[in-house]
């Protein structure tokens, strides 16, 4: 059970169908360079477990799921990186979209990449119609207003910003999408994985900080400091390094204990657990490790 | 019938559901800035039009594609104005939305508005679970990459330029999803309808073309000459004004003789008729009707 393998094809084959000619060729280039090769793969990944978890009963919509999940990150990364947001040169150790095809392709790019994930899931729509729209819903409230990343970007430009809301749809949006798209590909109701969903997003927030106060721009492979450079809420700024990593641990610990019965609960328990670990900055790593239960 | 009533309240109900608190209150009055007043709401219209002369099996499901598909040409014309592309001060008479709220939020409104799109029909995929997915499926198709409005923007970017493909992408996609999906709103198939959709873009891209040549500023909303200024293809620089007018009629007399056979028929091919007057400068309007056959 290889999720890479399964979610990287499931992207290229959605970015091949975008490619047939004839097409604007540097669109359909920025288009691959955009997905590939990609990051951690981290949100499709908790997807695929999930839908493993839960017995994982139709394969190719959980596959489409994924896909569509990953492709809204990478168009909302593609737009985040422009000028008139982060400005940020590059991107998973290569220069930004807008840097390596100009600003005109960058939102072009961002826009296809949308339209392709909801394109992904109608698609595999046939595999099981009523599960399908049900996974088009949850995307589409995960990424737009007033749940979604759109959202969570939206409100960087307010005055007066709500904490909750703003986290919960900035960073914890696609992991909500991904644990409650993984139970819905695999036949699960959504709501009772929304939890884990949440607890994952704000460790990953924290973990964010952490490595955005630690590490420098080489490692990263994006600038840091964005987060003081932009006046965000940052936990490390609030609770000290240490506090930070013990706060994230706790989340976690929280997010294992919420998990759903389902046959594969162990086996997400431990993929949990392995994720506080990995989160963790080297350094701390060994000092105290994050056992389901502790 | 009231099309334009049945087109406004379904745009109003998709944008209210993505303002409902907490939401980032400047994104959500962008987006309502965007879609209202609207413009001519002519590819909706005429969405509902084929619609109506199929019969109007599901007018929820029309009314929800119209409303999909306007969202979809709201978004391009917001990331269309952006500094990077047209950079555009006025739309629809207004400041353009990244001129009223920044460009950020101008990026995230087109972005918003691509999500509801697709959300809009997910939403209404009960009454016809089948005939919602192939709706998504078009508007993916006519939104997207290769075949999309996106892919009609690519191509500006291109240094060498395949334009049948530009201009059936640029213009023609949306007009192609309006007859398209209103065919199958109505429960018939996609394919016949293509044709008609196909010229009636041709049909209009002269007419903008007329516009841009003839009208100023004011009257039209938005900056004129970005075609000379841009150096994109322009059929008034080709054929000339009265011969750019010859040719609108012509293509608009092969789109009647393209109308499927439908109950409604006759109906449509008078609406397109009267498309061809209002379509023509004031000036030229009395000098050759176009009738049916002609």
């Amino acid at each position: 059970m290889d999720f890479a393998a399964r979610i990287d094809a499931a992207i290229g084959h959605a970015i091949q169908q975008g490619q047939r000619a004839p097409s604007p060729g540097k669109l359909a280039s920025a288009l691959h360079y955009t997905v590939t090769p990609g990051g951690a793969r981290i949100r499709p990944s908790i997807l695929m477990s999930v839908a493993a978890a839960c017995g994982d009963r139709s394969p190719a919509l959980s596959d489409a799921a994924a896909a569509a999940l990953e492709l809204i990150h990478c168009a909302s990364l593609v737009h985040d990186d422009l000028p008139c947001f982060d400005d940020a040169d590059t991107r998973r150790g290569k220069p930004a979209v807008h840097k390596a095809f100009g600003e005109p392709l960058a939102v072009l790019t961002g826009d296809s990449l949308i339209v392709i994930a909801f394109e992904v899931l109608a698609r595999a729509a046939h595999h099981d119609p009523e599960q399908a729209i049900k996974l088009m819903l949850i995307l589409g409230n995960r990424t737009g207003m007033p749940n979604g990343i759109c959202a969570g970007q939206g409100w960087e430009s307010e005055q007066e910003v709500d904490l909750s809301a703003y986290h919960r749809a900035k960073t914890g949006a696609l992991f909500i999408a991904a644990t409650q798209m993984g139970a819905v590909a695999a036949g699960e109701d959504a709501e009772p994985w929304e939890e884990l969903g949440a607890r994952i997003g704000e460790a990953f927030q924290v973990a964010d900080d952490l490595r955005d106060a630690l590490y420098d721009a080489e490692t990263l492979g994006k600038p840091v400091g964005q987060d003081d450079l932009h006046g965000r809420p940052n936990a490390v700024t609030e609770f000290g390094i240490e506090g930070a990593i013990a706060h994230m641990r706790e989340i976690l610990t929280g997010a294992i204990s919420s998990i759903p019965k389902c046959p594969g609960e162990a086996m997400l328990a431990k993929l949990v657990t392995k994720q506080a670990e990995v989160l963790t900055p080297i350094k701390w790593r060994a000092s105290k490790h994050l056992t389901p239960g502790e």
